[in-house]
């Protein structure tokens, strides 16, 4: 944790750094991945799971018995939780929809566009000790929404060749096609290739390890598109007078307990509220299962005083937070001033949390600086946006000089004939 | 030119396929042009100007006299044309803003998504022997609706130092804010990099040779995001009894003089339209400058009749052209089941050459496969949507329990804290 104090904007460039961590060169093993996954399919997944996942698999496809079972081994509480959830998510996404708009720009010369599906999607969920229902409800909700046909999700098995009840309800709830028991680089390698029971897909979304960000990064050679680059999460609270410090302390730990290359940022315009801020995080942190992680992660932390919430948000802006919070009493004043950020949370009661499970808002958000140039996950992402036109004979006689002039100018002289042939 | 009778489908794979063109290994010349950009800035892109463009470059940004002149040496039939087309795509892309539309979710809790525009944008414009001011258009109009702070250009110079008046015009007109004279890959390093003289930019955009398309995908590595996967251009035409063979030539032979790599498809469910859009293309293609790259590009293409126009549209959503004319009466019926494309241009007087220079529409259009996951430019590649949420306290009440079930469930107990601690 490190405490900077009004410091100039000389240094502002150092502040705004991320951790750099070392990565492996695994650019081979993934290369190796996708050429086992081509020549093998299905076999190539199951002794991947063999290997990586210590399970034996005896089929890839999750059965509808497996899924009806999961609602058995739920909490009532849970499902409620979930179908709340994702009520909220879809309300939020659905309102993104756009009405078609044509437009006469000239006489005569109609244009617009119209949204279609991303036909296959596939979704990735990482296993591990956190079971990510919370992502299927991000991913698979949109997807549905959009009508995309094939909605694939690939997360891997448990030792004994199960996956977690939750991750499969949800899943069902949400539209999912069809779920396969597959994980790491070698299910971004299954979605992109296809094998005998898995399907190939256009477009990959999920978070996942370095190997799953190395292998989204690499499908992208095979035509795939992917939701956005990766990089580890992080969140930047900027806190006024009217901040409550034991909140401000929660929402950081919430972020630092991601793990240790999570990045969380505090700056206030209040003294008090920095150091009762800092208090509040030393004492929290003791009662977190995972707080080696966190401690981990506010190492890298910093905690800054300036002298105003106009630069506290300025230095956010150059910073391009994923996750904001504005914990501050007048924070609509703030808001036309936010430039990046990838998603913003107001006041002192929306805690980051809320966003990351049930407000409805997307939780897959552009991290590591990439909030200057990327979107989050949305309704947009599931759709591309084709233009229509239709000129009529009078609107190509209005235009037609026009695009005959310019295509002449270009040297493109079959571009222009196209035109002089249908006006003659 | 092939000819295809009623193909079967199980022929439709080979018939989808793109041509394949050889690649040169160049991702260390690339390498090697970042580095020596990022070593030696404005020094190092003088050299290329005068390895690559035999030019001399005393300065690389393009003064302010340099483009006042421009206008004076151009015909005011040519202004006038660029004026009517800029207007055109101000109002197509204008109509694509969207009002911001706040949802409750759950009662006290609102959620919303705002646009912000990415700050600093990179337009690269090709050299050569076509002066692409219209892609100038295409791209700059764009981001100046969209608010973009920054608007730089890249275009080569002639051996003269010079560039086209008409891509100076244009770019004056559109808000450009700053035009370089450097071009390849040592362009798009500059901006990706930053040099003495040239802003580093967030997001490059533009067309351009294998190089330039290679330095594209490096540049990425460096945080930048980029406009879409480049590949060949390509066109399919379905036409039924009422489309006019001499029209559908010329809009092939616009698609063919792109170059020897452009596609071009032609699908009719009528015989004498087949055979009469064949002799027409033999005939019109005596009369083009560019013949020799159109009768290349012809080699590769494809000439299909096949039973039903839904067969046709079939065909083409498995092929997702870039451009799509469909040249047929009853267009409105094949709308909704148009799936993949790029830019969809609709009956006998809608040519393709009106969406490329002033109908409205954006050019730059995914091909090669991407309209299956990817959209055209428009004024969404301008901007990022960052989500808004505000919880009151009664929201936070409301959502509350399922945030915490739900963040217990994944075992993120700083996720539950954070809404406990409010709550308590």
């Amino acid at each position: 944790m490190k405490v900077y104090r009004y410091p100039t904007k000389e240094i502002w460039s150092d502040l705004i750094k991320r951790p750099v961590f070392e990565q492996q060169e695994i650019s081979k093993l993934i290369a190796d991945i996708f050429s086992e996954v081509a020549e093998n399919g299905d076999q190539a997944l199951m002794a991947f799971n063999r290997k990586f996942d210590q399970c034996e698999t005896e089929r890839l496809l999750v059965t509808e018995a497996e899924i009806e079972n999961a609602a058995n081994l739920m909490s009532t509480d849970l499902k409620n939780a979930i179908q709340q959830a994702k009520e909220n998510i879809s309300a939020f996404h659905a309102s993104q929809r756009q009405e078609i708009q044509k437009i006469e720009t000239t006489q005569g010369v109609t244009c617009w566009r119209e949204n279609r599906a991303v036909e296959k999607v596939g979704i990735y969920i990482p296993g591990g000790t956190a079971p990510l229902f919370s992502t299927v409800l991000m991913l698979a909700v949109p997807a549905n929404l959009a009508g995309c046909k094939e909605i694939v999700l690939c997360t891997p098995p448990d030792k004994n060749g199960n996956i977690n009840p939750a991750i499969l309800y949800a899943a069902k709830l949400c539209g999912v096609s069809l779920i396969f028991k597959t994980g790491g680089a070698q299910a971004v390698a299954a979605m992109t290739l296809g094998t005998e029971s898995i399907p190939q897909v256009y477009k990959i979304f999920g978070p996942g390890n370095q190997f799953v960000v190395a292998a989204k990064e690499y499908a992208q050679r095979f035509g795939v598109a992917i939701d956005m680059p990766a990089g580890p999460s992080e969140v930047l609270v900027i806190a006024d007078e009217q901040a409550i410090p034991e909140f401000c302390a929660a929402d950081l730990l919430s972020q630092a307990e991601h793990g240790s290359d999570s990045q969380v940022i505090f700056i206030t315009t209040n003294l008090k509220v920095l150091d009762e801020t800092i208090v509040a995080v030393n004492q929290q942190i003791k009662a977190l299962p995972r707080n080696g992680l966190a401690e981990k992660a506010l190492e890298n932390s910093s905690f800054i005083i300036v002298n105003s919430l106009e630069e506290a948000v300025e230095f956010s802006n150059l910073y391009a937070p994923e996750h904001l919070i504005l914990a501050m009493g007048d924070f609509e004043k703030y808001v036309p001033l936010i430039q990046n950020a990838g998603s913003v949370f107001l006041g002192n009661y929306s805690c980051e949390s809320a966003g990351d499970y049930a407000s409805g808002t997307n939780h897959t958000l552009p991290t590591n600086t990439y909030t200057r140039n990327y979107s989050g996950v949305s309704l947009d992402s599931f759709v591309k946006k084709i233009t229509f036109q239709h000129l009529s004979k009078e609107g190509l006689q209005n235009l037609g000089k026009t695009i005959e002039l310019m295509a002449d100018a270009e040297g493109l002289f079959a571009h222009k004939n196209a035109v002089s042939i249908r006006l003659q």
